[in-house]
């Protein structure tokens, strides 16, 4: 787990290009500055080509899209591809949705994404295996994570990472998990969508992307359950205002205080 | 009224989907998400009978629309009907701007809301009552606010939540008012969009859509003004971490010391 | 610098309509109703005429934006010219991206801005003096602010802010330095949206709108410094929760107390 990654990322402060869910944008951008990151987002396909030559990594949310912003996604993927940005996608609700997982599908035959960030019942959609979704949320299921993620990697040739109380990341043969987190993280909307462009934040500055994304997963879960720890009684509204601030302020070392994967 | 409500609410998290005004969608999201439904969001008309299908209840928003949401806005509101979800309607400054109140009013034909949610200007417009509304605001007027909101109700054959200092919800027959609340709600944008959809998150768990709505705004105000009680010298930014806090922390009992209304 | 000013907004409470960045519209809507204006959104060109009607100031955020909203942007700045209402813009990331630069350049031969409120990167692209910009970010440069400020000032015959740590306000014949502020704003994404439309609050109370613009910042900039000397150990999401605070708390009586300008 390279750590040091973390004060590289303060250090470079890499521009972090998002298509981002509308309702969770502003928390995005607001989490990668608190972090160290460089947000920049656009909605206009005319500028693509430069966003993404201004960009370190890019993040494309498929969550709450229109067929306009399909078009758009399709088209900044592809330049991601081009122009060797690192590439991470955000399936929202593609376990959920039959609309969303044929335009997911549909997408992911146009480009290559680097590291896939979902929950449960969204890695199993994209790996075709069955599970219960429910709605935007990971749903419940007995099907083994690990072997889920492995597939999904498998099948579509990146990294994945299956996020939830303990994530799991995988490449199709190195697999890492992190039991790190806070149930907090649920009553947050958009902790899923900030992790991701987190994730891509971290690939701006380390090209193996699996060590980037468990990485990643373990600074944001490890911040989460810090200031749990640090502030009792945080609920919904305190929560939030803590993580932004954990972000920002949290060190490596104290990030290894509490470290827990394997 | 009908309080414990609120522990179904909680226990059976059920979907909303919001057609949302796009200045406070988070918030909207974080708030449902905090008092413990699912919220979900989608400007995209071909995933639309999917996402009526997942929910229990349907809230539109009629706030800061464009034409092609508002075609949108059409599909949703007859898919609700046809589905037979609960649909309430928050019409966003029909009160002030008139291409508002004529979209909103050609809208009203095309499916049947069983609960709007508005201000008094916004419900004296849909009633057809002569009323100052300022902008987004209330705007100020001498009219009775019960004949304003029962006038509504009749003409529109639904339930009304007329909200401001006291809230008046009335089904054109039974009327109740509600006389908790804080100045604060005023200080945070979005107050307003939050309640119509906490109004739907209610609707989903009791069928008399006139309990349900009393009840939500029974809720929501009393959480208002407990967390004013219990931390002094809120302003514009801490109220609403409060707000969100108290939205998922508050209990029936909690909200049964301050309740008040007749 | 004209701080009863800030009391003036307060008994007006202005509403100022706002052509948002998607990434922050919440934020500034927060911004606005805290310092006590009553901020009005629309992404709808049919409604434009009776927003800029109702609105005493207009501000056009330049940034994120899609063709579709070019042409509302257009259409809303040429009736805040023909309707005599103080017109702000802010030209987000011209500075970096070649096509905003182009569409910026194009809006400015349209419609005529009262106020310009940009970083360095920024107004120097307006000005047409080489800076290195930095995605967002205002980038590094050994320019003379004064001196950029001044010539986009003359050039494009309006009030000019060229923001930063240190605040150049001109007209291109008087000018002046805020001094005040903190490094948080940095940290917190939206500071430069929030204050452009804070700016145009101030031009809806007072017609000389330079004397606007540099009691805007002063404001702004002050307040940020309260509250920082205020609380301790503020960070990104502390940051915010506190300047919403601020803005609707501070008097002018604690503004003068560290008012730096020259």
């Amino acid at each position: 787990m390279k750590l040091a990654l973390l004060n590289e990322l303060r250090q470079q402060n890499p521009i972090v290009f998002n298509i981002s869910n509308f309702v969770t944008v502003q928390d995005v951008a607001n989490g990668l500055n608190a972090l160290g990151a460089s947000p920049i987002m656009s909605e206009e396909v005319a500028e693509a080509d430069e966003m993404v030559g201004l960009a370190s990594a890019v993040c494309l949310n498929l969550g709450a899209f229109t067929q306009r912003q399909v078009e758009q996604i399709e088209t900044v993927g592809k330049l991601a591809n081009e122009q060797h940005r690192p590439l991470v996608i955000d399936p929202v609700a593609v376990g959920a949705v039959a609309y969303r997982k044929q335009v997911a599908t549909k997408l992911l035959q146009e480009f290559h994404p680097d590291v896939i960030r979902g929950n449960a019942g969204e890695i199993a959609a994209l790996a075709d295996v069955s599970w219960q979704a429910k709605g935007i949320d990971a749903g419940e299921g007995d099907g083994d994570l690990v072997a889920i993620a492995q597939a999904c990697a498998q099948k579509l040739a990146c990294t994945v990472i299956l996020s939830g109380p303990t994530d799991v990341i995988t490449d199709g043969t190195r697999t890492v998990k992190v039991m790190n987190g806070t149930p907090l993280f649920q009553v947050h909307v958009g902790s899923g969508d900030m992790l991701s462009s987190i994730v891509a934040a971290f690939c701006a500055v380390e090209d193996d992307y699996f060590e980037a994304a468990q990485t990643a997963c373990l600074v944001f879960a490890a911040i989460g359950e810090l200031i749990t720890k640090k502030t009792p009684n945080l609920a919904a509204g305190s929560f939030t205002v803590q993580l932004l601030d954990g972000l920002q302020l949290t060190t490596v070392d104290e990030i290894k205080t509490v470290a827990a994967y394997q």
